[in-house]
């Protein structure tokens, strides 16, 4: 427990600072994240890193993870379908020459993980590039998602939410997660609302955020149900990996970035 | 023998005037196809169709194929990888409640077919409604890449190509069949030359594309090897499915209109 208050704090003294610095410092560090992350499902699949298809996968993801401004110096044609195909095409190449290494389901494993990791994290260097604002409302949805979640269904909770998957979560705790996403979110909006979402804005935002944020993390515990593993990865010790910790993030974020043009006045 | 010719010649009978239409007829055809090669992966990966999961895959593939000015219709956030992630995400949350229904690899593999078919054929249609010459000019390649590499594969043929994938392929065919897509391809711009294609432009064209071509059909090989199944399908008597069909229309033509604005005067 000791241990899992200071990797928090010592993670949360770096992460804190260069979320409100932004710029390349954020930039870089989300892409060391991301690279983690993507890492850590490749080791949970059984994926030897230093090999073509990891690496390949590799570049796949973090040219997904580009903020979008470094598309613009390339011709017109070439967007982010296009480069993630054009990885895709040369998985499938790889997997003809080296069939014993890669088959159809690991290239989809491959794929797959490039482009939930990248894209998620790419949506949160874009949307830092927006202001720091859109991301502290994204964190404390989130925070206040977990948070109240816990408590509430700890206090509560009786109906199983996803059994198979996450034995310990329930209804009612996801329902208490969602209410406390709204509650935060709601204070945070009181003090700077420089989005104009209005409180019933924020109402279906909480709903839809808090959901997939839950979404979220059981994604991330239905990957290693897969694998049968029990943390994503240690880098974090007490907290498991980098991919348990941004879990919820990697489903909110894209959402949260399609529905920002709807909000506000 | 007699059965195989009967079904190419019905099927030719049927694409070849549709091709030249062009317009929605065309798209129809191509949309149908692009079904069924869909249906066909998820049958060897045995993944019921009637399924949540297998109709998610569906619609994803749907909006992939989709002709890009209908994306037009919709908000301008709404992009292709908009699409194909919102799908994606659907997958992953069926995962956290149905488990046992699928888990992350087979996620990886519903979103891939989804994908290369579904981007193969719109590019299909794109490709179509910037007339019927460049259409042509890749059948030309992939038919003039096939039957040379066979003719020659037959005669001269030693070295093995990937031989876990595909026994009977050899570098000599490979190669055969490369020479074959330039010399088909020369004499179809020689006719008629739109684009503007020098004789060099037609070289490259040929040599990445005839590769390409003959990966398309190796991948299909190696997904039938993947799922230990003969065809993809039996929709063309003697022929297979339509997967096998189209398969190496599938890598060519992501390759081909990513070229096009390189091409020409």
């Amino acid at each position: 427990m000791t241990q899992r208050v200071i990797s928090a704090v010592v993670a949360l003294a770096i992460f804190i600072p260069l979320l409100f610095i932004g710029g390349r410092p954020f930039d870089l560090m989300v892409a060391i994240i991301a690279i983690v992350a993507y890492y850590e499902i490749l080791q949970m699949a059984k994926i030897p890193f230093p090999s073509w298809r990891g690496i390949i996968g590799l570049i796949t993801m973090m040219l997904q993870l580009l903020p979008s401004y470094y598309l613009a110096l390339l011709p017109q044609e070439i967007d982010y379908m296009t480069l993630y195909f054009a990885g895709l095409a040369m998985l499938l190449i790889i997997m003809v020459f080296k069939p014993e290494d890669i088959n159809f389901e690991q290239v989809g494993v491959i794929s797959l993980a490039a482009l939930y990791v990248g894209r998620g994290f790419h949506l949160l260097i874009e949307t830092r590039l927006m202001g720091l604002l859109p991301v502290i409302y994204v964190l404390i949805i989130i925070w206040g998602n977990d948070t109240f979640a816990y408590l509430v269904g700890r206090q509560i909770g009786r109906t199983p939410l996803a059994p198979k998957v996450s034995p310990n979560k329930t209804i009612e705790g996801s329902l208490g997660g969602i209410i406390g996403a709204f509650i935060c979110s709601s204070i945070v909006l009181y003090f700077n609302n420089i989005f104009g979402i209005s409180i019933m804005d924020n109402l279906i935002l909480a709903l839809i955020l808090g959901f997939l944020g839950q979404m979220g993390d059981l994604v991330e515990s239905s990957l290693k149900r897969t694998y049968e593993v029990k943390d994503s990865g240690n880098i974090m010790p007490g907290h498991g990996g980098f991919l348990d910790r941004f879990d919820s993030l990697l489903m909110v974020l894209p959402m949260f970035y399609f529905l920002i043009p709807f909000l506000g006045a």
